[in-house]
């Protein structure tokens, strides 16, 4: 019998008549026969409720925090299960710390280490289902621990690689991967199928489907994933937008989807002395202040002595990051005549897997820009995406010219795969 | 040094200030050199909310419902954790299934039967303040177990006598026990000490101070319980009062306190056939359905052959008590003319240890409501209470003149405890 695991976020269980609903889903499920175990992440707004109650502190404590916080899935998954109950269905629910979901002890980001299923397969020989919190798991010194933001999609990968389950589905408030934001250009389409390191690059660069290190480890154990609204009710057999290898992708395409994000800010160093090793010095007080560099960029001047470094960091750092540098001005340790910042900045990314085996993508999005009269600030690539980074007014504007040159709302011709055998690179 | 468990209760924790001020009182007890365990409620309101959901569905499966309502106390176990921390002071939370806090396996209502010490202890040396959620456990199935309403001062009795604490204080809304509801009667007088016993009638009799269960626990590990504020400060050493076995008591009195409840209501069955073994026909219907009867009087009538028989049940329950009595009629299992029944009843106690050896205290009562034209409706006493059941309009009126007739707003006089060293039998 197949093993899925379904995955419900906060909106779909926001409250009792909502977790009926995903109790039906779920049922779903086990009237095709297969063996279900299900993750639940906290009704929506709980966990933002007991993150207040933990920030009214002036103190940190990750370990207590973790205590608080892990509670909102508990919970969603003792209620899921007696609206299983409440349908006949025989379920149970497991904490992090019954299972045990073994984490390392970074509590408030810990990573999982390991699942020991047997109580689970125990449970399906029985016909049970098996209700996990997810976000939440237990140290080796027996405390709760929390994996970060969006960690219950980590926690139903990690289930299902644990289970080596036949297919892994996220239910979301949206019914699959698109071209691009719905919102910004109506005509974006559904994608059947997006390969990991595709999607990787769209969560990273602003896509909110998935979190990332879902998509990273649903990669590692090449769990097939799929993303599909709780709310709607379909027919189909795979009705939401499912991940796989990159090189299963079927379709001829080059471009797969646009994404966007206005999370960055970007910061630039005016007039900096052209010597050797300068980037070091520039970006070595950043990183020892913890702050994230992204995108990079260097112009050189024509004498060759003076250039301007412009780099993005997250929105929420900027006056920090401008004040480490001016700091290291005054210690002598970088020198450069003037530092600004812009914090009214898009990144608009084109990301595609067939990128690595077609040229010409890159330089296609710069002339659509350039047509709408859209300034380029900083350019960043990998084998799979090109990113650029625009005064924000234009980012709806750069969305749906790139979308319309790609011409994404057309639905590609199927065939062999374009994508060479050859891992891109993150 | 000494060991002190504190308990506070939901309004004591019902937001992060009130948090900060439990965090005040315990470091005040660490100042004075003592080791500190808390042992604390959920937020006010968080139960309730929690059952709230539970009782949305239309099954039941108490494993279930244990570990949502559990998480009410796990999420304060934590805040208050961070509280000391902030103000300096090491302290951890341990959850039930931590510690362990092994109960039985009666879901809901379960009862704690071994408390593991060893890590409060080991935290103890390294001047660590142990954080316990109240109310919870785990089972020898490691399933989350909670132990009912007013569990957590059960398990703050448990975990005092676990540690051999000089001391436990329970933290409420009242500053201690009165000679009956300051509400009513405002000269009531603060009592300094109650006995086990007494304190245990008071509970089970209306008290709302402590629950039964814990001071039946105190009274078996003889656990120096003392009821007191968290919202108000004293300079006193014992501010609020302590309980004490009963042969402690030094005052000189015969009654303690007036009780009252308005959670029964009476059931009269009128025209009872008089046989041999008719009390057990009547009351084993209403035990097999789960119905806890209490107070129970008989009058005989003139010729022996009829007899009218009533007692009280809890008041929710009075429409299934008469059902199952009506049944029980139609199956001719029981033999009577007519039933009726009355929710507008209240039950008035008169508690004291002294009673034991001192009589006429039944007699003043009677005479006390009669003066004031009450009509008794069924009386029950004990070595230690007399209750008597009577119109509820009454109610008020009735605990005035009994507290006037017993002298309780003057303090008695010190000297030899007034109880003998016989048991008094619950």
């Amino acid at each position: 019998m197949p093993i899925i695991v379904q995955k419900f976020g906060g909106t779909s269980v926001a409250n009792v008549e909502r977790i009926r609903n995903v109790a039906k889903l779920v049922q779903k499920e086990i009237k095709k026969g297969n063996k279900v175990a299900v993750v639940v992440s906290a009704m929506s707004g709980e966990t933002n409720k007991l993150v207040g109650f933990v920030n009214e502190f002036k103190v940190r404590n990750d370990a207590e925090y973790d205590t608080v916080v892990a509670s909102g899935e508990q919970v969603t998954s003792g209620l899921l299960a007696i609206a299983l109950h409440e349908l006949g269905i025989p379920a149970r629910s497991y904490q992090g710390w019954q299972l045990h979901i073994r984490t390392d002890s970074v509590h408030g980001k810990a990573r999982i280490e390991e699942i020991v299923t047997k109580d689970i397969v125990a449970g399906f020989k029985k016909g049970e289902v098996a209700v996990i919190p997810g976000f939440q798991g237990v140290t080796s010194e027996n405390r709760v621990s929390t994996l970060g933001r969006g960690g219950s999609d980590t926690s139903a990968v990690a289930v299902a690689a644990a289970l080596k389950a036949d297919r892994c589905d996220i239910y979301t408030d949206v019914d699959g991967v698109y071209t691009t934001d719905p919102r910004i250009v109506p005509e974006a389409r559904k994608l059947k199928k997006v390969g990991y390191e595709e999607m990787l690059e769209m969560a990273s660069l602003g896509a909110k489907v998935l979190h990332s290190r879902s998509v990273e480890l649903a990669a590692k154990y090449q769990v097939p994933l799929q993303v599909l609204s709780s709310f709607e009710d379909s027919k189909e057999d795979i009705p939401g937008t499912i991940l796989v290898k990159d090189e299963d992708i079927m379709e001829r395409r080059v471009v797969t989807g646009i994404a966007y994000s206005q999370n960055e800010a970007r910061i630039t160093l005016i007039d900096v002395e052209n010597v050797p090793g300068i980037a070091a010095k520039i970006f070595a007080p950043l990183a020892d202040a913890e702050i994230n560099v992204d995108m990079i960029v260097q112009n050189i001047s024509e004498d060759g002595k003076k250039t301007d470094v412009s780099f993005t960091v997250p929105k929420g750092e900027t006056e920090k990051a401008v004040k480490v540098l001016e700091g290291a001005k005054k210690a002598k340790k970088v020198g450069y005549a003037r530092i600004n910042s812009d914090t009214k900045v898009a990144k608009i990314s084109v990301v595609g897997i067939g990128m690595i085996s077609h040229s010409g993508v890159a330089a296609k999005m710069f002339a659509t820009l350039a047509s709408k009269g859209i300034n380029i600030l900083v350019i960043a690539t990998s084998e799979i995406k090109i990113s650029v980074l625009i005064d924000s007014q234009y980012m709806e504007l750069a969305v749906r010219a790139l979308h319309e040159t790609y011409e994404l709302h057309k639905k590609p011709a199927g065939g062999k795969a374009v994508a060479t055998k050859k891992k891109a690179k993150k």
